[in-house]
């Protein structure tokens, strides 16, 4: 069996992974650890618990963790791990609680982790020294992070500094939940990244999408800065330029940058057009849902904030969409998407979700199809790592990125 | 991975196990060795099995053990793997045979395991050292068990010496199977057991068992001998002696005993009140079934007999309940009740099977539940060993003696 | 956990194979790479893709394989996996392709495996050096066969050399699929291999069959060449020495022969009468199909071409079937029986598939049932490799075949 060591060896630049790091399991335990401690994961939007005592339960391989939160009004989140025999202590996916009982033995604890029942214990039992394990957990214009390190995580406000000015004035942090759907797809998490950035498959793949969007800006940006083909992106300049003056007429934000892959993240961000005479990334171009942004006027940009591989928001106009990735096992990933709308909007009267949804599913369900597909081939003896694309430089980056990532990694994984 | 040395290093007593005891393959693998050699096997009621030919298949593990009354009248055991190219040679689950011939080329044994016959053979074949791999097998109070081992098994009669007078007249030997029911639990059998041994979670848990039993004695013995705590136990004293003061009056046996963590078994005995006024353990204390001791009246108590972790027995006066626990994988546990009375009693007339089953049905049903969340909480890296209260006593010596059990392995495991 | 070297010092000739054998989940990886390289695996009749761009995936293991006739007629093999980032290239089962592109970012091959367009590519990126991974194909009497070593294969006229003189005007060659079946079977491939090469178990298991055979030729050639006891064969010389001098009389080929455990292959192949007054091998021995041969006449006799343990083709007057058993895992296997008549037969009007599907239907059905319960014994840790009768001298010389080839192992397996 290849070992880290032996695929990072056998790795070239500019070509796909090395057979084993799309379907080891030891390498997928590997990978587990190394996002959850050295990356700030997306999990939600804020509004999904926005009373004190409302929850939802975030599932990352072994791990459930609470999110709650407090009285205070602050977001909290703990590992759903009873410190007596270690039962589950919240068993359905989201609800409220005014403490955390658990269902074995009722110890109890408050919302802010700390034990504060536990009968018939020793008499040299110590309640005050037992609370539940916490998960680092920050919130940022509306959108939850989770960090599993047990010491210090990695700094927050380093971390989001560059999306502040992008995403001025869009109204994310106010927004609300509208919708949201699960696609299982048996494919490696880093397949379903690898689909994610780039472009290069859009012509084939998804003609949904490809109606929807300018195609020179796919060729560009596609799949977001520094995804495209360098003369593709020269070409497409002029015409970003005079969008990005009108849209600072109007007040809105513009800019885009890219983290390099010596970079312990692998951030990205962006403003682009969606299309010409298109104010929102529909079938028609035409508003979805009321203009959520404080501009009171549509200038039909799309904000693109990735912030790992594994966790990306897109927000137009008139709504914005998380994308986030759940590895499973070595072959297979929960891919999730929620749709968020102002947080005024009424369901059925100023939105229609199906409609709110529809070019992301479209495009979400090709994209399990091809991915499946794509791990399929990569299982046999005869794939090769093969040459990426020059619309395919994020990828090419993500590669190089992850590779140091795992040469970072203890020998012994 | 932990080994099992590293997991033996780690525990502390007083506390829960450490994480891979619960999780590991390998430890699984290597407790089955250690149940099925070491312990005796609570397998069944021989009433199954009532006349010549009579048998029913055993489970354990990859093995499948043909349990089989003889034409003398004894119960043989035989491992259901024929001697000439391995195939099983029963296929239903329990039946009538009057010689066991393997259904694949028709080698033929008889029912004390000989090979009959076997057609076209080598002629320096010798088929009178041909015999069906037999398993120990040894039937008490009508109760058969079961041992693996390859040399000599573990003395029987010193085995069940502490429980003879315990079970005196009360009808076990003679009674009939009247229901049975499988609980497929998704937990490692250790926390089917902890969770079996302890009547901590009684009160947050049982409802309809609590509303059925003496508090106090809850609180005292809610899972047999040892297991309560110590105050409590005090407290509950007077109780119980003028109980067995009126049982001893009629004529029933009275006692308990504990096997300590240092014995190579994990047994215990007592006789206890089920309520006051209560006949049985029924949700009103009235009957649900005819008499089944020689007394001739009933005395309200229950006898609990532990012969292992994963076999007991407890006999009401009217009716008796065998539970044994099968372990199928690290994480996932055949948890079965068999349900007896007395042997002329007639269904639909004298007893009505879901009534008779109910208490423990319900219970069950309950601790399915409980034991699989604490399942998942210990699959979480932040699981931590924790601390038993007083009224965990009983379990606090299981892990004891379950490390002793561990320690006593070869290295190699 | 038993490893091959351990097992090969463990067996004894003349009894089944050690338990790891038939368990191991490495010894099944080995004896994948085994069959795939050292073996010409048979997988299907040619007449499944008549036509230039016709095509259909044979899967083995981790491998799909294109199996593709070109547009100068030939039979071209390509592993499904796209020179780019490995997606596999087609995804349905079979079907027809004028070129083959790959769904995900539209590289297209020709029919010769060749890299035509792949667009934005890198300037050093030479297209020239790219085309699909081709496996060895080869074509004998209409039957396709598969190789995937990497160098050379093993030289196919000499392995199709004792077959061409057997199945002289049969008809094989231009014979067209008249039906298919699967038969998932829950059995390490050896077993099924063992059940399919011994008839030793016709007597207790199949009914049907032996309804349809002659009695003495089961005892002497049940399974083929080299199968039957000394004796029996001995008492039928006189009787199939008849058959064959009226065969030869007809025109038809008569013959036998068998590789022995030395070889690198395990063929075998004989011409054997059905039955007295069987035309063919239905229910009632009349035929099922318009003649095949190009004898005019019907001789009643049964081509049977064994290729290798896997492999396996009957040819009888009026149709031919091909049994291929595909390893799926080390406890699952694939058994396949595809049907074939003559190429002008008109379904429901020359042949009806239900009848022609009988009588290896219910065999097959029955041999499913066999072996799985035969794996099952095998499992336990008191199965002990047993002897063989002298009615199994084939499977015998097969364990001595497959222990050589074993042995033949690079030892890091
Ligand atoms: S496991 Fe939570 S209270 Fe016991
Ligand atoms: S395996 Fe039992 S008779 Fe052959
Ligand atoms: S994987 Fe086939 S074209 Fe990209």
């Amino acid at each position: 069996m290849a070992s880290a060591e032996t695929g990072v060896a056998e790795w070239r630049e500019g070509h796909s992974l090395p057979q084993s790091f799309y379907t080891s399991g030891m390498t997928f335990n590997a990978d587990m650890e190394m996002l959850s401690t050295s990356q700030w994961l997306l999990v939600d939007h804020e509004s999904r618990i926005a009373k004190p005592g409302d929850y939802f339960l975030f599932e990352f391989g072994a791990e459930s963790v609470i999110v709650i939160r407090n009285r205070s009004g602050d977001v909290n989140a703990f590992f759903n791990v009873c410190r007596h025999r270690g039962s589950r202590i919240c068993l359905e996916n989201e609800g409220n609680k005014r403490v955390l009982t658990c269902p074995y033995h009722s110890w109890s604890y408050d919302l802010n982790g700390k034990l504060r029942g536990a009968h018939l214990m020793p008499s040299d039992f110590d309640p005050t020294n037992v609370a539940l394990a916490p998960a680092h957990v920050r919130v940022f214009e509306g959108l939850i992070f989770l960090n599993f390190m047990k010491g210090t995580p990695p700094d927050f406000d380093a971390f989001c500094a560059p999306f502040g000015a992008l995403l001025r004035g869009q109204g994310l942090a106010s927004a609300k939940i509208a919708a949201r759907k699960l696609y299982p797809t048996a494919a490696n998490w880093k397949l379903v990244v690898e689909n994610f950035f780039e472009c290069y498959h859009c012509n084939s793949a998804h003609p949904t999408y490809c109606s929807v969007h300018d195609k020179m800006k796919m060729l560009a940006f596609g799949a977001g800065a520094g995804s495209g083909d360098d003369q593709d992106t020269i070409l497409y300049q002029e015409k970003l330029k005079r969008w990005e003056e009108h849209s600072e007429g109007l007040g809105y934000p513009v800019g885009m940058f890219a983290d390099n892959a010596e970079s312990v993240y692998f951030r990205s961000g962006n403003r682009l057009p969606i299309a010409d005479d298109a104010k929102t990334e529909s079938l028609d171009g035409k508003p979805l849902a009321p203009l959520m942004t404080e501009f009171g006027v549509f200038d039909g940009g799309q904000t693109g904030c990735v912030f790992n591989p594994i966790g990306t928001v897109l927000v137009n106009n008139d709504h914005a969409v998380i994308f986030h990735f759940i590895p499973k096992s070595a072959h297979q990933t929960d891919v999730e998407a929620i749709w968020l709308v102002a947080p005024h909007a009424v369901e059925g009267q100023d939105y229609q979700p199906a409609d709110l949804m529809r070019v992301w599913d479209v495009t979400l369900g090709e994209d399990k199809t091809i991915t499946e597909n794509n791990q399929l081939g990569v299982n046999s003896a005869r794939y090769q790592p093969g040459r990426y694309s020059t619309q395919e430089r994020r990828i090419a980056e993500f590669a190089k990125w992850y590779m140091e990532a795992v040469s970072a990694r203890p020998q012994a994984l």
